[in-house]
């Protein structure tokens, strides 16, 4: 499939990379006159501009953040191929590309490094993809081609609606970048609590070291979810604070403790067994919403995995 | 010195193994007769009750569950020797051992495994160890003697009092378990955020996987200390809360962000510059506030470190 990938950062290269090592016709942009030098030095096709890039593409990956999204949306004006994006959060986005054919994703690949020269071919190997799938606005047809694309190139890809994802990476990773956060500043004009310090406080705060824009940027994209979200596990807290008070703290927190124990026992779970799935969107929607995930799309055979949650289920 | 280890677990069989290693007369006593023989069976002597153990023994270390030493006091009544302990809270522990020459300990020396079988006499090599001083209520020789001990078997002792220890350990262990739990209960019926969950939540939730009663009487120990500084975060999350709904949340959020990785990054700080520290308690409190410990005591010759904290001290 011919495609047009815009930014060439980790997620936008490595995908570039991907889909050339699987035979694929691709085309990479990006802003950055450096970044698309190295490209071509690598032995890939790059075109000069977003317009020029995207000419006659099946498909174009905009793999650009958040922020820069709307400028390289406003290059792509009466473009009618099909687009999909890589970015953390999905309704703002989907909100963002009214008017195009398109299906958003969300590649959860995370490295310790950045840019192009980070980027790898076997990024995606074993990656959890979540790829958005509406029960009114997604064309199943586009849905299937990328789930199709993305397992071939050894991704899991997660159906879900792109409510149901923000409410996901909320609880998953954005409401504990403010937690790490937050117990990291407990260490501001107390040096002492710093040097009794040890593996809780370490692997508790370890995210809040990311660069504060990045989190800013991540949280405020996703700010309604996030919210809620955050409010809900603020009530947890303060419940928690009230049972603290109790005239028998240790039980009245064990209760809660017991949950959470479990829960984090029971994470991650096995693999469990492949299912085949549907060609269908609420069956797929409901693989998602059971753990599962897409491993292959042969036309409108797919097969997939359905993990064994029922420790964290009730 | 004599010294009576109470107590045979991770903590109290690796200070039996360390002490015995660096040539004191120790004597050892479990409640669990099987953990007994282990001990007699590893070359110890071990007594058959805490009165036996303690009998004439100069030092007396307490290296019990705190849910357990109310028990072990009861059978120390009238004994006149000095008295440690090793558990992880210190108010509470000050106030059980009222009428006692008591100096309490605190070593932050975790280890994946626990009991006789995991002790392992170079535990306390580089572990950093709260040795309570209170300014009224400590004897000073005798801090001086237990400060002596655990730097001669490479612990880095912390000057500290009972109340800045609790708040201190509320912030860095207990407040971040509480914490973990609460993350880890989102994923309750919701078997998609699993599933999307990857190295963020890992880490922000490992401890919560902590069996639960452990959890809940440690903090259930330090309720008071617990109890305020979770209040104390609960007012910065819902200041979060608040940013969420600027009409900007990315710079709102950012400002606290900045300061949050700014100070994750300056821990751990790097280990500073020896120095002479004076055999007095503010001297030696004013160290351990500044984030420092004690390296070795020579009669009333302390020497110290005092790390760069100059990053989390504005």
């Amino acid at each position: 499939m011919s495609t047009a990938v815009i930014g060439l950062g980790l997620i936008g290269g490595s995908l570039l990379r991907a889909l050339a090592a699987a035979g694929h016709d691709v085309v990479g942009y990006d802003a950055d006159p450096e970044t698309r030098e190295a490209a071509r030095a690598a032995g890939f096709r790059v075109a000069g501009t977003v317009p020029d890039a995207i000419r006659g593409a099946e498909l174009t990956a905009l793999a650009v953040p958040l922020t820069v999204l709307p400028d390289v949306i406003a290059e792509m004006a009466g473009h009618d191929g099909l687009v999909t994006d890589v970015t953390s959060v999905k309704g703002p986005v989907r909100d963002l590309m009214k008017g195009f054919r398109f299906v958003g994703g969300h590649p959860m690949a995370g490295k310790e490094t950045s840019g192009f020269a980070a980027s790898d071919p076997g990024l995606f190997e074993g990656c959890t993809w979540a790829l958005c799938l509406e029960p009114h606005g997604t064309d199943l047809a586009d849905w299937l081609l990328l789930a199709g694309l993305f397992t071939s190139i050894g991704a899991r890809v997660v159906p879900v609606t792109a409510a149901e994802h923000d409410t996901a990476v909320a609880q998953i990773s954005h409401v504990p970048h403010l937690f790490a956060a937050v117990l990291a500043t407990q260490l501001l004009a107390n040096p002492l609590a710093g040097t009794l310090a040890a593996g809780s406080f370490r692997d508790a705060t370890r995210v809040a070291a990311t660069r504060p824009e990045l989190t800013a940027a991540m949280c405020g994209g996703n700010w309604s979810a996030v919210h809620r979200e955050l409010s809900r596990v603020i009530g947890d807290l303060q419940q928690l604070e009230e049972d603290l008070l109790l005239s028998d703290p240790v039980s009245g927190l064990s209760t809660y403790l017991a949950l959470g124990s479990r829960v984090r026992r029971a994470w991650p779970p096995p693999p469990g067994a492949t299912v085949t799935v549907a060609a269908d969107v609420q069956a797929l929607l409901a693989l998602g919403r059971a753990g599962g995930w897409v491993t292959s799309v042969n036309g409108t055979e797919l097969l997939g995995m359905r993990p064994e949650t029922d420790l964290y289920l009730s």
